[in-house]
């Protein structure tokens, strides 16, 4: 149970886990802090916030439990905030999409506090941002990756747990990098892709017939294009080094299938195909 | 009306056709003809077919309407059987997702019959195959493009136009180049990023986790990739030249990209991401 809870940025993510947190009953109040003031006056209209804070400090001052859920480039600056102003007995949690950057951040502004904070990242959202977006079910059945610290002590990691555990998701613990590189993978790597195929349609000069003419699967494949762009401007300067990796491997992958297109390698083309589509058959599931 | 409608190739395609026209009382009888005798029998029991030929010509004798549904490596070898086979009153159409090569094809084969070939392509379709996937609402609200050649009259469009009318679908009329440019764009490309997504990440070695943390996005992305092989390596070899224009667009794109990660411009990426944020929420109501 959580007394008091604060949250960093009210979009999406933490409107949900807000909105998910009181129907379970598990908090008692939560108090709100964001740049944009009408924002956070649409979070109280629509009860994810009981109050809402005009600086970090007054917003943390008597939580519990502390929510960053504000951009990765903005992180830094509010580590810098909390530092003098959260309680000893609060523990802090974050949302960024990469870890190894965060925890960086953290390791410089918190100072002893540092121990304090249980890097997460839940694996929910979707396109639509700001608290209106926000829903009491984005959590249920979804997976949050924790990623502790070596300071980190149980007890902490155990409160983070507790708390996603009542909006209704499971909970795994990864290690840093290791979470870098599945998430570079398995998100934004496919974000990449869908923003640079909308990117070529739209310079094509068929383009509106081109996207008159989209199917099921082009629908389907380009949505997470309209995710956005600041979100992800950061996530893509915060994991960089990952990214850079599983494109250059998927740049590779498909100037498999261009070489076997330019010479007309028709088994070369099946195999390809063939094995992907078994890979993705044991997905079904997913 | 149809009286008798051929179907060479009975999957997915053939098959919900058959079952649209009979749910609207538009054709009179249907054969089947495919190199899979199960899958015709399956057919008959499943009251797609109402009888399995076992040859090309014996399946057109009697046709008034020929569907060709066969993937497009195989079509050129039906066109040949159905030059002598097919009747003077017939007119021949294909569901092709490429269609210069299918038309060129034709032109080679058909003779003096090639004049009743109309050619077509539905913008329909699943990832699953065979005479069991069909389903008859497949073409509601779905469109289906025909390229007429110089060689087509009216009337013969307009048979075809009406066939898929009244299974449900709306057909509009495009150059053949035109076609196959477009569809490069809009529905090879994507399985291609698809494929070569999903291979590149069966290689890394984090593997299983990888893709136990696939989140929403990544499912609809990679969805695609469990198409049909066989498929896919005759549009690639069969639309060669659009697709490799697309790629090479595409490629320039997802540069783009990488340089910008590479040298942490943000101001870069934030515009790219908003450029095509802008672009695909244009598409909304696709």
């Amino acid at each position: 149970m959580i007394e008091r809870l604060a949250i960093i940025g009210v979009g999406l993510i933490g409107s949900s886990l807000a909105l998910a947190l009181r129907e379970a009953g598990y908090v008692g109040s939560v108090c709100g802090y964001g740049r944009n003031r009408n924002n956070l006056e649409r979070g109280i209209e629509l009860g994810v916030l009981d109050d809402a804070a005009d600086s970090i400090p007054t917003a943390v001052a008597n939580a519990d439990v502390v929510l960053v859920a504000v951009p990765l480039g903005a992180m830094d600056a509010v580590f810098r905030e909390l530092a003098g102003a959260v309680a000893d007995r609060a523990v802090i949690t974050d949302v960024g999409s990469a870890k190894g950057s965060v925890v960086a951040q953290a390791g410089n502004r918190l100072g002893k506090k540092f121990a304090q904070f249980v890097p997460g990242h839940p694996i929910a959202g979707t396109e639509r941002s700001g608290v209106e977006a926000g829903f009491a079910t984005l959590y249920r059945g979804r997976k949050v990756i924790l990623t502790p610290t070596a300071e980190n002590d149980e007890a902490s990691i155990e409160r983070v747990s507790a708390m996603w555990q009542a909006a209704g998701a499971g909970v795994e613990i990864m290690g840093i990098e290791h979470h870098d590189r599945v998430l570079a993978a398995t998100s934004h790597l496919p974000h990449m892709l869908a923003y640079s195929l909308v990117s070529h349609l739209s310079k094509m000069s068929e383009q509106e017939e081109i996207f008159a003419y989209a199917a099921g699967g082009f629908r389907d494949f380009t949505r997470i294009a309209a995710s956005d762009p600041v979100m992800w401007r950061d996530i893509c300067l915060a994991n960089n080094d990952a990214l850079l990796q599983v494109i250059a491997g998927f740049q590779g992958e498909l100037k498999l299938v261009e070489n076997a297109i330019r010479r007309q390698d028709a088994d070369a083309l099946q195999e390809l195909f063939h094995d992907a589509k078994h890979t993705r058959e044991q997905l079904r599931d997913l």
